[in-house]
């Protein structure tokens, strides 16, 4: 590795500290880098640190957005303002908007209670989830985090932490997936389905 | 993917076109940057810019510089003058560099010689390497391009280019990798293998 310039190996070694790329990608990225016309280098170097300064967190439900004030789905008047489904991450809220199914409003914790992280309460967005519950005019609070151990326990506290304001509070439905085979399903899965079974 | 702020949109954008980066690796990249401190993301940013600008072609060589003049290479006096390897990429010369055998100098050619991709000679750094071999002094070309057709027609074309300026060029070895099984090498190593025994 010590045979390339340093302004290289620099690069290589930005690339390095991303999550997933091992050396030998970073230094075929570094590459591919180095091969872009300048306009395509300048423009990617710029993209990074627009990003950076420009986007925020929206003050109501947390969830990214560019530019002052609330997001685009606090703001917008078409929304059921009633309902609000909690999230863990940013990347939550696109899969639930991808599903065209749900017409509520968010609110993205950014990371769930895990002890074997040090990841309390207090590490999270719960404050101002409580603070938009106890403002009123909230009806049903869906918790969506994941169905694991950490989002499970999560979407519990939430939900212990609400019920004194009156809201309703749900859970996403568990159960086995569209498209998905019975002789696969795990028995946790297929013990929730049959428990969450409906009548047709 | 609409649900994203511009400026993360256009960043996830910026990582996708990366080689072997698809849309979900690059949403992880885009987001692991932006919880990057500022201060990091600044770097990552500049690491890209001074890649581009100051990392340069040696003009001897053609490997890979920084600043002005032949690379540190060309310009040791402990470097045999008499013997280049003809690599097909500056990373080859790495891999060359790493295995502490070599002593003489480079030339990269930046590529191979290759129809189907629209690659020809002229498109390669080759003239600038019948220069230094009609110049004078140089009295081996090795020809370290890659083991498959396209570093074998290279290879081909390059030595019967340079055999009328009277220097000798020779090919790596081919054979069976150290470390290797004879069970699993392909019937084309073995048969180099055979062929270029030798006696112990």
């Amino acid at each position: 590795m010590e045979y390339f310039p340093p302004a290289l190996e620099n690069l290589v070694e930005q690339f390095a500290r991303l999550p997933g790329i091992g050396s030998k990608t970073a230094q075929r990225l570094a590459f591919f880098v180095l091969n872009l016309p300048e306009e395509d280098a300048r423009t990617f170097a710029e993209a990074i640190l627009e990003a950076k300064q420009t986007v925020t967190c929206c003050p109501v439900c947390q969830n990214l957005t560019q530019g002052e004030g609330p997001c685009a789905i606090c703001r917008s008047v078409k929304r059921d303002q009633s309902t609000v489904c909690v999230v863990a991450d940013p990347k939550d809220v696109v899969a639930m908007e991808r599903a065209r199914e749900y017409n509520g409003l968010y609110h993205v914790l950014h990371g769930v209670i895990s002890p074997m992280n040090h990841v309390g309460p207090d590490d999270l967005h719960i404050s101002s989830l409580v603070g938009r519950v106890s403002g009123g005019g909230i009806q049903e609070v869906i918790m969506a985090t994941n169905p694991d151990t950490e989002g499970e326990a999560t979407a519990m506290y939430l939900s212990r932490l609400l019920k004194p304001f009156g809201v309703k509070t749900t859970r996403l439905a568990y159960g086995i997936p569209v498209g998905g085979h019975l002789e696969y399903a795990d028995d946790a899965t297929l013990m929730r389905a049959l428990e969450g079974r409906r009548e047709m």
